[in-house]
C-alpha cells in the first residue's frame, strides 16, 4: 500500500498533464489490442501477459468479455451497430487506462478492420501508443480446439454470424506484432509481447 | 519507468485475483464519487485531490466531463434515459479503475439518487470500496459563482432542465464525506478527502 508521507497539499489549477502523471507514477501507458478468431489463443496470452507484467510491478489491466460484456457493454447485442459500439467503447476505455499510465490489454475478436482502425486513430489523435497484436492462428487450428463448442454450433447453423464461419474476419495488415499462437507456447508469445513493449520504450 | 528485471515468464491459468494484483502493485482501489450542483466546487477539489495523490505516487485517475462526455459518452444526450446511461457507464468504468487498484475519482453532477445508488450497489456486489463525496454548496453560492454563465442562461430559460433550477438535485443522505466547498479552501477540502482515504485504509 502506498504510504502518503505528508498531508501537504500542492496542486495547480487545471488538469495534470500526462507527462506529469506518468513521471510521478513511474509508468508509461499504451494499449495492446489483441485481435484474432475465437479460440485463437489471444485471451490465454493476454491473461498470462497481464500476470507477468503486474507481478513485476507494471500497471497492466486486461479487458475481455468477462469484465466488459457483463458490465459496461451489457446493453449491447450482436447487431452490426452494436458490434461497432462495443469496440468503440472498449477503445475509449482502453485509452483512459493508457492515459493513466497503464498497459491496457484488450482481448476481443474485433473482426472488422474499420473498427480497429477507428480505435487506432483515437489513440493517435491523443498521442497514446497503440499496438495491434494479431493472434494469427489458422481457422482449422481454432476450430480443432473449439473449447466452448462454438464452432460446432456455428457449423450446425445454431449460431448465426459467427466470425470465420459465416461472418468475415479482416486480417490485420499493419499489426505491430503477429503471434503464431498455434505454433508457439504461451511463454514464447508472452515473451514476444514483453520484448515489443521494451523495444517500444513502454517498459524498461 | 518501471524496469522489467527478467523476461522469466511465470503465470497461472485464469484471471489474476484482485488481491494478487493490489499486492503486486502496492496499491488499493476505490471509487470516490463526487456529486453536487454545477459550480459547487466538486471538480476543483477532485482535480486538486488527483494531483496531490499522484504526486505522492498514488495511482489516482479522474473522470469528468472533459474526458468522458467527449469520448466514451459522446453518443449520449441529456434525456432522462441518456442521463441514466451516462452515470451507468461512468460507474462501470470507475469500477474497472478501482478493480485495477486506482483511486477512481469521478466528478459529475449526478443529480439523481437512484443512479448514484445503482453505482454504489455495483461496487458493493464486487466488494470494491465506494465513497460518495457530496460537494455541499448552497445553490445561492453556486449561482453567484456561475463561472460559465449557465445559471444565468437557465434562469433566462435558454437552458432547459438545468439541475437546481428546473431539474431536481437529490441531496445525498448517506454520503461518506460532506464537503462544505463554499466555506472552506480547496486545500482544506482535499485534506478532508485524504484523511478519509487514510481512515478507510485505502492509502497508508
Amino acid at each position: 500500500m502506498t504510504e502518503i508521507k505528508a498531508t501537504n497539499v500542492t496542486w495547480h489549477e487545471g488538469n495534470m498533464t500526462r507527462d506529469e502523471r506518468w513521471k510521478a507514477l513511474g509508468s508509461k501507458g499504451c494499449t495492446l489490442w489483441f485481435t484474432g478468431l475465437s479460440a485463437s489463443g489471444k485471451s490465454t496470452v493476454a491473461s498470462a501477459l497481464e500476470q507477468v507484467l503486474v507481478q513485476q510491478g507494471v500497471n497492466a489491466y486486461r479487458m475481455d468479455g468477462d469484465n466488459i460484456r457483463m458490465g459496461l457493454n451489457k446493453n449491447l447485442g450482436f447487431s452490426a451497430e452494436d458490434r461497432a459500439e462495443n469496440i468503440r467503447r472498449i477503445g475509449e476505455v482502453a485509452k483512459l487506462f493508457a492515459d493513466n499510465g497503464s498497459v491496457a490489454i484488450t482481448s476481443f475478436i474485433s473482426p472488422y478492420a474499420v473498427d480497429r482502425d477507428a480505435v487506432r486513430a483515437l489513440h493517435k489523435e491523443e498521442g497514446i501508443p497503440f499496438f495491434e497484436v494479431f493472434a494469427d492462428s489458422p481457422l482449422e487450428a481454432c476450430e480443432a480446439r473449439d473449447p466452448k463448442g462454438l464452432y460446432a454450433k456455428a457449423r450446425a447453423g445454431e449460431i448465426k454470424g459467427f466470425t470465420g464461419i459465416d461472418d468475415p474476419y479482416d486480417e490485420p495488415v499493419n499489426a505491430e506484432l503477429v503471434l503464431k499462437c498455434a505454433e508457439k507456447t504461451v511463454d514464447e508469445c508472452v515473451t514476444e509481447c514483453v520484448e515489443m513493449l521494451k523495444a517500444k520504450g513502454v517498459i524498461g
